[in-house]
């Protein structure tokens, strides 16, 4: 049976359903499951009155109209698509609750100006074809369609265009968008994927800012040698030598405030108990709301891994894998979502999200905010994931307040 | 065509092609081309008039009688097995140069008054069947030959008993000993496998004593999380934690003096690069030429690990695996293999030895001393290893007086 989207427990527990495995929920784009839960928006959409349309990126719309057809819609949406092995919040909590937004509108009657659109953007994980957030990326004209188009599944090599044609891509009975249109404001209800709001007993999170990246791989040719025979004062160890670059890089992330900074996987060869390394590589990222403290951690880390590489005799050469620069959300925008926040949580808490989401995309062709719930533990990606159901009610809320108090905003301007 | 052995490199050449891959030699414990070794060593021990015995360790001898065929022998030997992908001097050439010692006693007509036996040990370097030094450690009855032959090959799950019984076990032509004798003394010549010799331009090295070893594995249990959401000082990363024990270690091996610390191998869990690392596992080895020294080591590393993880918030375990307590050679054989190496080499040098040879089990039993040449570049258990045919004939000659004045000190004595 169908839950009410507008319990929107209930309706996370019927989507989390969809792809779900005993080491979590794999629901990657173009998929089965991830098929199934876009019927599901589908069927959602249409029980509120809203009309559906979809774009050739996979993206969704229920747009609902507003009482000024000529105006661009204000969005509220998220992603239905998950990690592997991930949890029934990140992504669909934020869809969900857009359709439950629009069912209330629907059974109360309230007219807008705009109108709305909640929109589930595809493949914001990355996890079939290789680039995150990847249907509003090609919605904001980011990545052009026609590179999305060629991208193939790292799974099974199938063309992205090819799996929009599909049993799982397209809805069958649904038109297709040929052209995008900015919308006049764009929020993003999620999970924060983090701890800060739950250790601060708040229940909203207020999102100042995306937080930028750079990721680097970080390699450390050292002489691998006997254990046993390669006196201390004469090793090249670039294990050690990676261990120090570890260390350095929490110290810089520390000094810096606003910056977390983190490495997450080594490899050393020949990784043998009785053998001194001769190589290590780290994949090692640095995340901050200022792209001036990425600048600056970046260049230090750099100087270190001179500097730990001369003194051990190890070569360490560090190159940029990724960079993404730093992204406010609209001021005005914000200071609404603020307003609204408060209003419903004394303890509602301005927020850096250190994740990338959608709304980064969107933010470079429209006005942008975000609010964020608490998730449990500050887990996210993995089965547990969880939000208390009255912290997601409450979301829900604020979302429904702020789509409204947006609505008021354009009007008047 | 068969070299003569007293051409030393002529007949490590021709060894080295037993076993002979892309990557090294393969010359496992009774496999095809360890079998082959050991029929050349019969056919070169023969061709000088010694007489070929084995035990059901696979150890093989080759005797030359004395004078006074009621003492027990002097040995010398080493090992005829490689690592996967070793080099052809590690344990070759202390068989190969012992064989040339008899060599040269039979063509000049030399007696002795001891018997003298060269020894192939068997399967020092546990590449087939999961223990080092095992032929030599049944000898010296630190294993029990029971429990050594139901021993299981890690490659094909064979019984060492049955492989012993099998075509490439027992040389077939040879009888078996039934019994031990502990000699009257033993002396192993063996290539340095680390950089010591080289850097202080020394071609001989006067053996003071085989570094005792401590191993263990450490293991680290912190709280994965998402690497852009969790706030530097809310983390307990299991890696950052991992590489404070790595550079910890480090220095304690610095601080202790004769010691050296590695830590070889490290996993980590989930080893993404975005995520924070949950668990890290260590493979760390301490060895010393004192007890005392590894004691303290293993102790301050102890309380290190302790430290650590109560700062970080990482559950910190630390498994001793492995320990062997260090061998000193025989002092007043170790005096005559000195003024031996300083008569050939005035910069003939004491070393200690960090690797593990058979020296350290025959010297259970019986006095025991080492002489070590050179290895270029420190590099053993690589297809690379090498060392100067000058330097390995050296070795020969110092071998060969070492032997001979072995025989005049027991005779006095």
């Amino acid at each position: 049976m169908i839950a009410r989207v507008d319990d929107v427990s209930a309706a996370l527990a019927e989507l989390a359903v969809l792809g779900a495995t005993d080491a979590g929920i794999d629901r990657a784009l173009f998929t089965p499951a991830e098929h199934a839960a876009r019927e599901r928006f589908a069927a959602w959409a249409r029980a509120c009155g809203a009309r559906v349309e979809q774009d050739r990126a996979g993206n969704l719309f229920a747009r609902r109209g507003g009482r000024d057809a000529a105006r661009a819609p204000i969005q509220c949406g998220s992603h239905l698509d998950t990690v592997k092995g991930g949890g029934a919040y990140d992504g669909a909590y934020g869809v969900v609750a857009g359709l439950a937004v629009l069912a209330q509108l629907a059974r109360e009657g309230t007219p807008t100006e705009s109108p709305i659109e909640v929109v589930a953007w595809a493949g914001e994980e990355g996890s079939r074809f290789p680039v995150g957030t990847l249907g509003s990326s090609v919605y904001a004209g980011i990545t052009p369609y026609e590179r999305a188009a060629e991208l193939r599944s790292a799974d099974d090599g199938e063309r992205f265009a090819d799996a929009f044609e599909g049993p799982y891509g397209a809805l069958g009975d649904v038109p297709v968008r040929e052209s995008t249109q900015p919308p006049a404001a764009y929020v993003e209800l999620h999970v924060e994927q983090g701890p800060v709001l739950e250790a601060a007993g708040a229940r909203l999170g207020i999102v100042s800012a995306i937080a930028g990246q750079r990721r680097f791989i970080v390699q450390l040719h050292g002489v691998a040698g006997h254990a046993g025979t390669v006196p201390m004062d004469e090793r090249s160890d670039a294990l050690a030598a990676a261990a120090e670059v570890v260390l350095r890089l929490e110290r810089l992330a520390f000094g810096a405030g606003e910056c977390v900074a983190t490495v997450g996987a080594i490899v050393v060869e020949p990784n043998q108990a009785n053998v001194i390394p001769g190589s290590a590589t780290l994949r090692a990222e640095i995340r901050a709301p200022r792209d001036a403290t990425l600048e600056t951690v970046s260049g230090e880390l750099r100087a270190a891994c001179a500097e730990i590489g001369a003194r051990r005799g190890v070569r360490v050469t560090l190159e940029e894998t990724e960079r993404r620069d730093a992204v406010a959300m609209d001021p005005a925008l914000t200071a609404i979502v603020g307003d609204v926040c408060r209003e419903l949580d004394s303890r509602a808490l301005p927020i850096v999200s250190g994740a990338g989401h959608d709304a980064m995309c969107i933010a470079r062709i429209a006005p942008a905010a975000m609010i964020f719930v608490p998730s449990a533990g500050g887990r996210s990606h993995v089965a547990e994931e969880h939000t208390d159901p009255a912290d997601l009610a409450l979301g829900v809320r604020a979302l429904a307040a702020t789509v409204l108090a947006f609505d008021r905003h354009l009007t008047k301007s």
